[in-house]
């Protein structure tokens, strides 16, 4: 058996998510969408393995996916493929040959996700971005951010009924920038963590957001931190301004 | 009767264009969709004027269009009703009251469209660029761009069939740079014009691509534009690449 792994874009607006959901769902899934093409291009069954799941409505630059094959088609040959099967709302950027303890899900070291604010409400900007009408207290929100950096119990920004056992994960990096784009001033928030909990990235955004709008003071942070209950922490923010932009692996000795 | 004057950005996307036509579409057309909203807002017959049609698939930051009314209502009171009655993919970005005698069609002095071009197949592009998988010549594109600056015959570039008596028309600047943008580099090619024939401003872009990728040469344009026959002049570019950037009146006195 051959171990694939795959980048793949996705412009998530028209699925109900990543992962495969039983049940009639009104959109696809992203994970049910390429697991379809693959079978049709190498007919046989195929298990997509993907780095983790998205919501509904969140995008991605590059999620990470492995599957495994009998096949003989080269991997240009199942690039070109999928590509050709699937919608133009999701790409295959990249594919390689992987050794075949490599698993997409286990394997990952960090993650990155990336949020854009947008100040305008422009049509280009309705499914990819979260509109802001207000100006935002970018000082405040770098100095909350610190306050989010390294170690912690995350259970206050996790959804609420997770029953997760461990909610301890370290933030790695969480900046924020303003970026001159075509259409407009964007802000980007940039996060990378060894784990999320789930909605965690959606709910630290919509923290910070609470304290660019001067809701709440850089302070708070610490203070939320120590509470472990998500009625503390700010509202998730919208779906839509969320972006899967980097997932990073150990290296395959280490997972052996 | 009041005469408003408003400023348009739409996502021509799901959309047959901005004019209203007769008989069934399968997509709605921009004008007719803002008639709708304007009608159920004011109560009353609406009829909107706007400063040329666009194609479909076409988008628009500044389209401008007016109408006369005798609703009482406040300029902020139209603008919000209509931006609450319209999806998101119209957005009413400002309004004006103008003198009875404003005509959005007939006082037009210059338009400026703008066309996205980009070299990654990213799906958040898919319908916001044209996508063109080779390196460009941007200095033989800027050349060849220089040749179509000023007053010509553009009946070359115009759609074959059009019949138009008088198709000479001002190119006043025709511009080509590169832009990165956070989801990869664009190549934007801004063109500003006393008006355009059908399907002119894509011609034109068809045509500069064809430079851009080495099946014409700058020099080409000279004899392009002699012929004054469709056939010489390079493809149509893709709709989808195209947005209405700007459009210029001229001074009211000069209306009257």
């Amino acid at each position: 058996m051959r171990n694939i792994r795959l980048t793949i874009s996705y412009d998530g607006t028209n699925y109900s998510g990543w992962q495969r959901q039983k049940g009639s769902l009104e959109k696809g899934t992203i994970q049910g969408t390429i697991e379809e093409a693959l079978e049709r291009l190498l007919q046989e069954k195929v298990k997509l393995i993907g780095s983790g799941r998205t919501d509904s409505g969140v995008h991605a630059t590059a999620q990470v996916a492995n599957f495994k094959t009998k096949s003989s088609l080269s991997l240009r040959e199942i690039r070109r493929g999928l590509n050709g099967l699937l919608d133009k709302d999701i790409r295959i950027k990249n594919i390689k040959g992987v050794p075949e303890k490599f698993n997409s899900r286990y394997a990952v070291c960090s993650k990155t996700y990336q949020y854009i604010i947008s100040h305008q409400d422009s049509p280009f900007l309705e499914h990819y971005t979260c509109f802001c009408p207000t100006q935002l207290d970018l000082p405040a929100m770098r100095k909350a951010a610190k306050a989010l950096l390294g170690k912690h119990d995350f259970s206050s920004f996790q959804a609420a009924g997770s029953r997760i056992k461990d909610s301890v994960r370290s933030i790695k990096k969480l900046s924020i920038r303003k970026k001159k784009a075509i259409l407009g001033n964007l802000i980007l928030i940039e996060i990378e963590a060894d784990g999320f909990l789930y909605k965690m990235a959606r709910n630290i955004i919509g923290t910070l957001l609470e304290v660019g709008q001067g809701k709440k003071v850089p302070r708070d942070i610490k203070k939320i931190l120590d509470k472990k209950n998500r009625k503390f922490a700010g509202p998730t923010a919208p779906a839509k301004g969320l972006y899967l932009k980097e997932v990073k692996y150990r290296r395959l000795g280490a997972i052996s």
